[in-house]
């Protein structure tokens, strides 16, 4: 491959930056994950996520809503309630998920010295 | 998909929680693709990727090392030099920067509205 310059660099680097922003930090994907594993309400997708607090997810959820990854329904009931389910855009990350979780197990392996 | 307990939850995303915590941030893989791409001087590095400083350079570079994806390497020249290159478990890294820079495109679309 030939060196880049910093034009070039920026022109290829430009998606991967837009995905790193959208998906970084400790929770978002976690989030995803655990939405798409079925858990739909507030306090299950709490539950399931290890040391995230409620304020946190709520900031998270938001996040995820403004990337057009969750969707967040209020249903009129007695009392009312709210969902969230993983818009298609999301299920597209797929490829992304399997490629981290993959490279995570290989990253232990390399750094406990398998 | 069953609905994941908290622990069946942190089995699973441990190794995707690892991967992030590498990678995260604005700029490791963009500085793991400038040096993949040739670059492997200090100036070079800094020079092809925007907005990057020195000192976070310095640090990132440190925390590569640290990870063994980078390997920096003194030539007893004079003036010394010092070069950086990837190592192999870098190039475990591609199919995570492939599918991350697909996906950045296609958020890019959806959000864009295409």
């Amino acid at each position: 491959m030939e060196k880049l310059t910093h034009t070039e660099c920026t022109t290829q680097l430009l998606p991967i930056r837009d995905a790193i922003e959208v998906i970084s930090g400790k929770w978002k994907l976690q989030i995803i994950v655990s939405i798409s594993s079925g858990n739909s309400h507030f306090r299950e997708i709490e539950r399931s996520i290890p040391k995230l607090s409620s304020k946190v997810l709520a900031k998270e959820l938001k996040d995820l809503e403004a990337n057009r990854l969750v969707k967040r329904t209020v249903f009129e009931s007695l009392p009312v309630s709210v969902e969230y389910t993983l818009l298609p855009h999301a299920e597209s990350l797929q490829p992304v998920i399997d490629s981290l979780r993959h490279w995570g197990t290989l990253h232990r392996k390399e750094i406990m010295g398998a």
